[in-house]
């Protein structure tokens, strides 16, 4: 059996995209147990009754100052958030899973959970679209706004075995995202990582990435530092968006136009859903000691269900368990 | 008279393309000279006959190895490149524009035409797709791996400069690309250049932009390191590339969306030349002793007759000067 926590009180739509994101999840795995933190009689309003479910009564819900993430947990510690990750460090679950912000849940994972012994940093790490039948784990995106060659080195490690495990991806291809293909591309951290990428025996490196390649090149992991890769994420996320209302603008701008609109708008909608993050699932937390997935904030029930599933599928992968394997023996062949 | 110095020899289509280019530009601006750079012979071929044209004989075209462009640059003065950047150095003319390689065209500006006096870093500045009616330089996107505060700021008060001077904008909106929009977002490079932009009485600062915003907030001007900028920059371009191709599929898919295709086919070239760099110009290279603009490697007729009006602007509006009298304003107050 795995069992989860779920922030249900984290997200735009909380509690109810939340619980009934949690009933298909329980309805499609018979082996999965969840543990609902939030507003017990807000929940119930949504909740199927299963005995592989269950309700923890937390009376807060966290509100994110941007001022003083650790603070708000600090002080906080009966809210739905707070409580979930406690129910990890405490091995009541074996994960957790919440839609709530993303600063709020680095830090309490960072605080509560706290880190693999061994593990310098931890990464977030979200699936870009699937382009040319490929999806691409792009990390760290902003968990950390700066890394060093041997943390980025450590969070491929991770995210290599995530995708073994998980996707069964024999050896996972790594790229470095980089602003050049040649080795000697990019700044100081950049040159060196590329080094220390390519000697690592625990995953198959294809070298640096330029940006313009992320959505054409054969990797399944493509690795940074969190402030470049937070940039490249909203990047992606603002140029989409442009082309979008560009799209639209043109269409709607001749008769020709809107007839052709009415013939192609099923096509129309699947490109559109095809960049929708709702369909991706959401971003697993590399590097804390039990598996953290955060669902995108704007989360609806189908959203949230494919990130129970990613949460699972970690559970059962042992991805934490593996990494604490090869950090063991790094430390001993040091 | 306004005096341009042209690398005939440059880009992927040279010379035909860059000839014929120019050819536009004479025809377009009677106070318009240009000097032609590169292969005689071959030049001949495709130049129109007109007083304001010359043409300079250079027997080499620059082969830029990606190892050592210092050395190609100092070995190759005989090189169309080097030759029309010297014209520059020597005051024969106002400015230069190539198509050449990136790299080349930095380091060339730098031995050769050098930095204004007091100008710490040049910047690479080129434009972003008109979205909402508007129209945004990005910078730098290159020139420099990283960035101190103060340079930033310098290309700042540079491209508003520019700005002012060639498109009529009386007070440039600038805005800091950031992973978040609070002043206290980002490195710490970030972090001080949110306060040393804030208080520069030479532009108007908006403050932090997430790039997911590029396109739709109400700035002219985005500035950040050349790192993050050349990032931003190719992840929009591979962005772009992946949703147009995804796109072609939902098309072709099904029969409703071919038919509906051939109604909207004419929205749907306007809506891919939108974002075709031919339609938008070069980049300026802000921060040496003269006007230089890089054109696109891929620069046929039409985009590189853009890129000489860029120059031709920039020379007219006196943006170079302008800048000097702010740094000796700068360093009289010191």
């Amino acid at each position: 059996m795995i069992k989860l926590a779920i922030d249900a009180m984290g997200g735009d739509f909380a509690p109810k995209e939340i619980v009934k994101g949690c009933n298909l999840a329980i309805a499609k795995n018979t082996d999965l147990e969840l543990v609902l933190y939030g507003d017990e009689e807000q929940i119930k309003k949504y909740l199927i009754s299963n005995p592989r479910i269950s309700v923890v009564h937390s009376p807060k819900k966290i509100d994110m100052g941007e001022d003083d993430p650790i603070r708000e947990i600090r002080r906080n510690r009966d809210t739905s958030l707070v409580m979930a990750f406690q129910a990890v460090k405490d091995k009541q679950v074996d994960g957790v899973v919440t839609a709530g912000p993303t600063q709020g849940v680095i830090v309490a994972a960072h605080l509560i959970i706290r880190r693999i012994k061994g593990m310098k940093r931890v990464a977030l790490a979200p699936a870009l679209p699937v382009i040319g039948g490929k999806s691409r784990l792009l990390l760290d995106v902003g968990a950390n706004l700066e890394l060093r060659s041997e943390h980025i080195l450590q969070i491929a490690q991770f995210a290599s075995i995530y995708l073994q495990e998980t996707h069964n991806i024999k050896t996972p291809i790594v790229g470095l995202v980089n602003i050049g293909a040649e080795p000697s591309k990019g700044r100081e951290v950049d040159q060196e990582t590329y080094q220390i990428l390519k000697n690592d025996p625990h995953f198959n490196f294809y070298g640096n990435v330029e940006p313009k390649e992320l959505f054409s090149c054969p990797c399944d992991i493509l690795v940074t530092d969190g402030f470049t890769g937070n940039m490249v994420m909203k990047t992606m996320e603002g140029t989409a968006k442009a082309l979008g209302d560009v799209l639209k603008e043109e269409i709607s701008s001749s008769v020709g136009g809107k007839i052709g609109y009415l013939f192609m708008r099923k096509n129309l909608r699947n490109f559109k859903n095809r960049f929708n993050p709702d369909n991706i699932g959401g971003a697993n937390l590399f590097g804390v000691d039990g598996v953290v997935v955060k669902a995108h904030g704007s989360s609806e029930a189908f959203a949230f269900y494919n990130a129970i599933n990613q949460a699972y599928q970690s559970v059962r992968g042992e991805i934490v368990e593996k990494m604490k394997k090869i950090i063991s023996d790094v430390i001993v062949d040091e």
